[in-house]
């Protein structure tokens, strides 16, 4: 049977895979990658150039993104339908002897997407993952600032989660990252506002990508920002 | 005016350098580590075999390690000579035009060692960090199990923290991270069970290096443990 790799991408610029993923995709016969329908994908986007042109592309278009809330059932019934299907051209792919490479942005298990084909095809399937530099690892670079100090805790949230559960997280940490932003951006900043950390906040936009954009939160004013923009606010811990 | 380079190797595999780490190492004319006197050092172990022959090598040793119990004055002090000591050798060499490669566990601005002198030099030198895989994602990939899911909250710890933070804010998170274990070891494994998380524990050691071991801490016995071993507790989040 062949084998499908899990290929960590890394924050998005391509000088920052992996060896081991750079040498995988050059590879690679069969790549596939998640994206919006109608949209070239971000996964897809930051590997340009880089898949031998013989390569099969094996493109997995979401059933439904932002246009039913995660919180309808719905739209758990809609993925899980979707992700089935990807299981299964892929373990198809494996079961004839042929290796998928499955792009995937970040780390893969780090909030990843393949997490859910994973899942499903484990036992089945011979898997290999291939682990990758997170995104937020590609903005607290960006800012030019070390994250974390000494013992500081290091809290990881979600801009999704309910607002108090949100500010009350923020107060308590040392040093913060708030992913998955877009339309929680408002929420989020009243939530580091309650905690007392929007002073020290940082916005980071594609980070490590060509538009990159490093701002301090109290200077972002009222833009619209991605959902894959991240938040951070930097520890003060020991420092001999 | 050189460079100094602050190269993150991750986790310890080189193979999972990134391709920035792994050109400009195989490029380097001056490679500076630190390491504990009379040791060979972690940093350079990983790199064996990829520094260009005719590179100078700067060995930087602490002058303590465990010796002196962080809490001490005295350790402060003797931490707080060297870095300046070795940023004054660092900025010597970038006045003479020469670029300089710092190798660094895991990723440079994620509790590194690197940041005392970047925060010395930041102003004066130029300077560049490469970020790399982190040492808690070579560990979560080495597991087989996605760390996070869905609006998961992860914490990160330190095992050097009082036993009473450690198991309040373990009780709080929904995926965790332990690292600086070592002799901390007894203390965190009494945190984890007082959380009531010590059965879903997973102890990894020498993450994604030749060593690596991967064990349900509930099966790891009495063992001693490395300083750079790993706790992790899986996220149990949405899954479509």
């Amino acid at each position: 049977m062949g084998t499908i790799y899990g290929l960590g991408l890394g924050p998005g610029d391509p000088d920052l895979m992996s060896v081991r993923a750079d040498r995988l995709l050059r590879g690679a016969r069969h790549v596939a990658y998640f994206r919006k329908a109608g949209r070239t994908g971000q996964a897809r986007k930051i590997v340009n150039g880089m898949i031998p042109g013989d390569a099969v592309e094996l493109p997995m278009e979401y059933p439904v993104t932002t246009e039913i809330p995660v919180s309808d059932p719905r739209y758990n019934v809609a993925l899980s339908a979707f992700y089935t299907d990807c299981t299964a051209r892929l373990k198809a792919l494996a079961e004839q002897g042929q290796d998928v490479v499955v792009l995937c942005e970040g780390d893969p298990f780090f909030y990843g997407s393949f997490m859910h084909l994973y899942e499903r095809l484990r036992g089945d399937t011979p898997l290999q993952i291939v682990p990758a530099i997170t995104g937020m690892s590609g903005a607290w670079t960006a800012t030019g600032n070390p994250i974390t100090w000494g013992d500081d805790v290091l809290t990881v949230l979600m801009g999704t989660l309910p607002e108090e559960v949100l500010a009350s997280r923020m107060a308590q940490t040392d040093a913060l990252v708030v992913m998955k932003i877009g339309r929680n951006f408002d929420k989020v900043k009243r939530a580091l506002h309650a905690a007392g950390l929007h002073d020290r906040a940082w916005l980071v936009e594609y980070a490590q990508m060509p538009d990159q954009s490093v701002t301090r939160l109290a200077e972002a004013g009222d833009r619209v920002t991605p959902y894959f923009s991240i938040i951070l606010v930097h520890g003060r811990g020991r420092r001999p």
